[in-house]
């Protein structure tokens, strides 16, 4: 999956300086190894343009049937939280609709997000390219996808594509980063009953340990700014700590 | 409603030789009774801009509990077609979701699509601008309208945005327009199986009649070419006459 980078490189000079397409291009494994499932993600989104919406489907399930994860030796579909998957099959019994909205690519994290969290593609909210309507040799429809940004759905993005796909604000946002704080805002806005949620990544052995919110590493990925606690303290959000409020983190856990 | 006209039109040129808004600003009542309710929508997507969602939605709903269609003497909410109904709730009952793609206002459409047709907000797909998150003067989020197009949902458009909402091409498409032609051809790429269906508007004393395919009278909104018409029968896509198929028009005919 990687291997288109390199020949891409060219056009992008500031991957040089920017990671996670710095690690890939310097070929720095021990960094590479380290990547999270969004890095991998955003180097997927940016280099599998030009082709057509099947090829990309493609081959995301192609490498999802094949990478492993080289902390846990795992594909990475086993890396999905234990009480994510337990509240939104709670969410789904009780009539609701469970979505997933992610700063990730829409197209990627559609082709797992069945499976994995039961949220069927129509549900899956994301970062999008445009894709453009043309004809194969044959005379069939094809949508292709260049390489232009339709959605960037992250900060102020998460809550105008909430408001896109779905024509309102949700009754309940869950979230573990700055990129989701208008999204949780723009869900209290709907008033009485709405619920906002953030996660706290402050157990490293069992997971990752990143802030810099209250004293963790600072972290370049998913940062959680102290700003982000603050304000939910003040707003009577849910700040959930993994160390101390998640008893499994994964399913596999013991 | 149309009252948001004039005064933006010295931004808008175009407006002066272009139908419906050149109706608009000469007073030309007798052109305007004649609107479809395409042209309204398009009056109204363009001139509610700078303002927030809830104050656009609030405005149509309030437009759509008073104004009355000039030839029926009806809420344009009743000027439904019976088959359509009939159809869709048959789908419906045999598990299927069903969708409106259309080339109006997804917001506009969005607000009477589930009373009228029982299709949910999320279930509409439609010509969208975009939102932009900010905050009211209480610290409240609100998402305000720029006059700012990101979804032309028409032609090409059609396909790529139910690919956008949905991951992929539906089991049935439904059209009456050369606006549908690529939606049509992206859900026959969906494989064995796939229904695509035209409407045509062939009786114009239960409803309009327009073409210019088969001889049909020429019309500038909504046009039904020959090669529309052709490509159907070629490809084996079923081409419905209203005048002849439909034994029902309205749910308020006999």
């Amino acid at each position: 999956m990687l291997s288109r980078g390199s020949p891409l490189a060219p056009e992008h000079r500031a991957w040089k300086t920017t990671e996670p397409f710095k690690s890939v291009l310097a070929g720095d494994r021990a960094a590479m190894a380290k990547f999270t499932m969004k890095d991998l993600e955003q180097i997927l989104f940016v280099t599998h343009t030009g082709m057509s919406t099947a090829q990309f489907t493609a081959i995301v399930k192609d490498w999802m049937a094949t990478a492993r994860n080289p902390r846990w030796h795992c594909p990475y579909t086993d890396l999905v939280y234990q009480p994510m998957l337990e509240v939104m099959r709670y969410l789904r019994a009780n009539g609701y609709r469970t979505y997933i909205v992610t700063g990730g690519g829409q197209a990627f994290v559609r082709t797992y997000a069945e499976q994995t969290y039961g949220v069927p593609p129509e549900q899956v909210i994301g970062s999008a390219i445009e894709t453009q309507f043309t004809e194969n040799a044959a005379g069939d429809a094809i949508l292709m996808r260049p390489p232009k940004l339709l959605l960037n759905n992250d900060f102020s993005g998460k809550a105008e594509d909430i408001y896109l796909f779905t024509g309102g604000p949700p009754q309940a946002a869950f979230g573990n980063a700055a990129g989701d704080r208008q999204m949780l805002e723009y869900t209290a806005a709907g008033g009485k009953g709405a619920l906002m949620m953030l996660v706290q990544h402050d157990d490293a052995t069992r997971e990752y340990a990143y802030g810099p919110a209250e004293g963790l590493p600072a972290s370049k990925i998913g940062t959680f700014p102290q700003s982000l606690y603050d304000e939910a303290k003040a707003k009577g959000w849910t700040v959930i700590s993994m160390k101390h409020d998640w008893k499994r983190i994964f399913p596999f856990d013991r």
